[in-house]
């Protein structure tokens, strides 16, 4: 099935204990995209670079099955650019700077040929351009979301807006806390679940994470990997995953949804264990479905 | 088979955001045998009280089918005291004072009935107590071992010789680290595993717990409780669980002891649910088999 995948692209400098990389592509569209690649046939984006974003990345993507036409490429501009350092607890880090560049005035115009997506991933945006995609789209079947605390203090209203359209809202454990106003993570989850997501995951980086619906609560661990060399994009690359994954099987029963999130942790781990982007690029079947089985056997259990 | 369960008995003052108790009855060998008398027909308790320990506690234990023959009263002195606060982040601990009283001269004498206990479980004291008791005893089948940073730190070459007689080190992931010297949890676990357990098991409170042996390693969530009391004794109500399983089985394969795994972690949220050990009061077979199912129900999904 079609997926839309709407983020940002950017150009990042990122510094761990182990190296450090300057102008590494990154952005929540690339990872997502990336990781959802090996899933769906073809993976529509819409961003938005600016000319100094270098074509190799460009090229990188559309060999991956990533259809660019929505990519806008504001010509006098730069792209947005992050840095962050991370120390040796990789679960926290600094942001450096940040330099919004073209990523100011960004206004998601979804092409033409995009607009029956049935899957839609927004990445961490401004809520309001979030629902500003929705709004231009018809026949979504899915909803996918991100958002974080920035929106979270300063576009709270906006962001309630748009989270009751939305069917699955992927945040981080803080921002959980942080959207609901309670300290419990479960209790915090449902009061989320109130606010128009049927579905919630909530990302807890090492820890794995967590399902919840009306219906069901899934529990997945982190793949237990033992050289993390750079989380940026791990929870893009988990969103990418469990997407894709769903799109591929045109379906989120509570049986899919469930694989779906530990597809999406594979995309992850596999993320995680290189830099920027790099441990998405190298990917196939094989190496896919044996981190799978490898996840199966770390947490399944006979009934007895 | 029988259990033999050797530890601290304590009177604990806890505070917590929701309330506040004194002279709680606590310590590492109460929570431990508790927990697994749910499983074991018969729990042998070694450890000591002075004469403030109230009767009403020893009622309670011998209720729950443990004995008590091995549970040294000393007259004159009083009992282990300890005494911890937490906050909302039931993660962290503030202990507030801990006084050893009769645990400062604690030599656990193992009765000759105990002798040939096939289950032993070391609970958290001095490791040079710890091996004297293995020491003392004869025809284990397994030997269940925690520890502390306190030991760690002041005994370190005591604990290491300890490890060589242990089949399964069961310990937190601060403490994993600091045995190893290895900030990732899974490179500290096989490090660990060459000091002479067998079998490790690393606590990460609300995040669950891992188990790392040479073939396999198994991750299992803590359950997702939307109210947490009291997290005292968390950790030997799991180690009790864990152990009480095994001993009942009268084994320790793999699905076994990944079993085990989830009926330690059962017990574990038992306790925290309520204060002190009351969590560990009034359950049965049903109680516990029904949050058995529902850890299986969040954690289990189908390969394909």
């Amino acid at each position: 099935m079609s997926l839309l995948v709407v983020g940002s692209l950017g150009l990042d400098d990122i510094e761990t204990p182990f190296a450090k990389v300057e102008y590494a592509v990154g952005g929540s569209a690339v990872y997502i995209s990336l990781a959802a690649s090996y899933f769906s046939p073809v993976t529509n984006l819409v961003g938005v670079v600016g000319d100094d974003f270098p074509s190799k990345y460009l090229k990188m993507m559309k060999e991956r099955n990533i259809d660019l036409v929505g990519l806008q490429i504001v010509e006098g501009d730069k792209t947005f650019r992050w840095s962050g350092k991370y120390s040796y607890d990789m679960n926290h880090r600094d942001t450096l700077f940040t330099e919004l560049n073209v990523f100011k005035d960004f206004n998601p115009i979804i092409p033409e040929n995009y607009l029956s997506s049935r899957f839609v991933m927004l990445g961490n945006i401004d809520p309001v351009l979030q629902l500003g995609v929705l709004k231009q789209i018809k026949n979504q079947k899915l909803v996918v979301c991100d958002t974080m605390n920035y929106w979270i203090e300063r576009k709270n209203k906006e962001l309630r807006e748009t989270l009751k359209y939305i069917d699955i809202l992927i945040i981080n454990d803080s921002e959980a806390r942080m959207l609901s106003g309670e300290p419990n993570l479960i209790y915090a989850g449902k009061k989320i679940l109130q606010m128009g997501p049927t579905k919630l995951i909530i990302k807890k980086g090492e820890h794995g994470c967590l399902l919840i619906t009306d219906e069901i609560m899934f529990s997945a661990p982190a793949y237990p990997l033992e050289n993390i060399f750079d989380p940026t994009g791990a929870g893009d690359s988990f969103a990418g995953g469990f997407l894709g994954y769903l799109s591929k099987n045109d379906s989120f029963d509570n049986d899919t949804i469930k694989r779906a999130v530990i597809y999406g942790s594979v995309m992850a781990s596999f993320c995680v264990e290189k830099f920027s982007v790099e441990g998405l690029l190298d990917l196939n079947y094989l190496k896919i479905n044996d981190r799978f089985l490898q996840f199966f056997s770390l947490t399944q259990f006979e009934e007895s």
